[in-house]
């Protein structure tokens, strides 16, 4: 396969070449594009340093998959290009989500819509994927009317510079100089603060809004009842969400545990006696969301609904590891 | 009033003289008390240093008000013998939370049980306060039917020792060495996990136990609906809380904000243009909780639900403040 890469040496571009690394995907030519500031730079893969490039309209010729995460004004741009040029170009932003004609996969869910693409797939939004790979089995064990979910995200959905940030305000932090924020709206060292994305009319910032919008599309349930409180943690990777569940029905404990102990890329961690339940630092660098603090919820008559507290890797099952399985279940269905 | 202060050098002990001091009350004695590992150091108030004593069976003879912070077996054994020696004991600690004759009060909302003591005074868990300055002046507005509470609980509620492992911990981390936890089970730089209290039989653990009956108790409703997810995170001071809430019949964004905005000891910080909402970091040495991020719940009929989020210093109104309120409210109740 001939790839390409744009937005390579942002955070979620470098987690793209170390999961097709890692995955051993059957890599013939890489091609990696970035911005003018990267123009000129390199990236490793697999002990190779490859130039970086400047985006260009014929740089999609003769690829057959392109990874895109230089965000939506380069996607909007350079998606169908690449479409037209023969690639299909899996896209982690928020460019095509909400666009009918472009499926928003997670191959675990809805890869059934993936066979259905026109040259674009939408890679969904990091937080809907962990809610979603949380969620989706006891869905489909028993109905969920409503969600409420609040979120503990990692700063490296920021980008790599936040992350930075995080790390060099902590260090200031610790000798008792204060904190300096440039790249979040916020200090970040030892706080937390509302997600840092503009608040709409309805008072839900954009990450919330598209938690909820994309999650239903996900799931295919446009009506599902869905609120979302979005916060930054001063967490380098991986995000958490605490998850309250309505069901129509009921759902006990016990086969919630059950439906998502056999979850593709769901791992369950549930150990009430050890107090072991899903962490940031656990969850960091793997590809299972971990779920975990699954209960009845007591505001709820007995069944109905149920608490539970899950972490992901935001860089890689909520992006870029998403990404390359999608495009692994292309190559899998052509077969 | 000739004061004793229990628990004097742990960090509720340290916040109780710091508000004192800072209140002006009406000193005439101070006597600190600690445990053995204490007794003999000393601790500072109003630019004295003044001696931790062992605590004895005699050590409230002539004591106006004693405040105890130093768990619950030492709360079991002495607050009885504090009230029966003459003196209020008013007791940080859970030992008589629950105890139908023992006020578990926050004056601002109950400010009603406070007279009815009988020589022994609970402040409510942390948590619990902070939820319930935040929802009270609501559920006065429009009854709440129910409450969906995830916590982002700062280190410092675990004791000062945890709050010296937050730090330390963050400087190896920082120069790439591993945390090794030793207070807290997990590592907590740069991490967050479920609350590190023993998980009951019904999968709640006990800080989300407390804050559910606490917060009935306070708000003297017993049966309302009510699920807690209690999560400790890397911060050292201040509680935030993400609440969604339920009316039996509703509540608008604005009839709430109203609301708020009178409430005492609350703080509206809702500044949608400029993306400014509550923060641990603007909470933290302060006496208000603030309050903001509300907006309609999307996942229930209009009106019918409310979002908002929360922030608290949980060693002032959590805990020393509220204590040092209470005496305030009896002092003022017998002029």
């Amino acid at each position: 396969m001939r790839v390409a890469v744009v937005g390579a040496s942002g955070a979620v571009g470098q987690e793209f070449l170390q999961v097709l690394e890692q995955r051993r995907f059957p890599i013939t030519e890489l091609r990696l594009f970035g911005s003018e500031r990267s123009a000129g730079k390199s990236a490793s893969f697999a002990g190779r340093n490859i130039n970086i490039s400047k985006l260009s309209a014929d740089a999609f010729k003769g690829i057959d998959f392109a990874f895109f995460s230089a965000g939506k004004t380069v996607s909007r741009e350079y998606c169908p290009l690449a479409a037209k040029a023969g690639a299909v170009a899996i896209d982690n932003s928020s460019a095509f989500r909400m666009d009918p004609e472009v499926p928003l996969a997670v191959p675990e869910i809805n890869g059934d819509q993936i066979a259905r693409h026109q040259g674009i797939i939408s890679v969904p939004n990091c937080t809907a994927i962990i809610l979603c790979m949380a969620i989706w089995p006891l869905h489909r064990a028993s109905r969920i009317a409503r969600v409420v979910v609040s979120t503990y995200q990692a700063v490296s959905g920021a980008g790599a510079r936040a992350l930075t940030e995080l790390h060099d305000q902590t260090v200031e932090v610790i000798r008792g100089r204060p904190a300096a924020p440039q790249i979040l709206p916020h200090p970040i060292a030892f706080n937390l603060f509302s997600h840092n994305t503009a608040i709409g009319p309805d008072g839900y910032n954009e990450e919330e809004t598209k938690v909820i919008q994309e999650t239903r599309r996900i799931m295919s349930e446009p009506k599902l009842a869905l609120t979302a409180t979005c916060i930054r943690v001063p967490i380098p990777r991986a995000h958490s969400e605490s998850i309250n569940l309505t069901f129509e029905g009921s759902l006990s404990e016990s086969a919630a545990r059950e439906a998502l102990a056999k979850a593709p890329g769901v791992q369950l961690v549930d150990d009430r006696v050890g107090n072991k339940f899903p962490m940031p630092a656990d969850a960091s660098g793997g590809d299972d969301v971990l779920v975990g603090r699954i209960r009845t919820d007591a505001s709820q008559p007995a069944g109905k609904g149920l608490d539970l507290f899950a972490c992901g890797d935001q860089l890689r099952k909520g992006a870029a590891l998403n990404g390359v399985q999608i495009a692994e279940f292309l190559m899998k269905a052509r077969k």
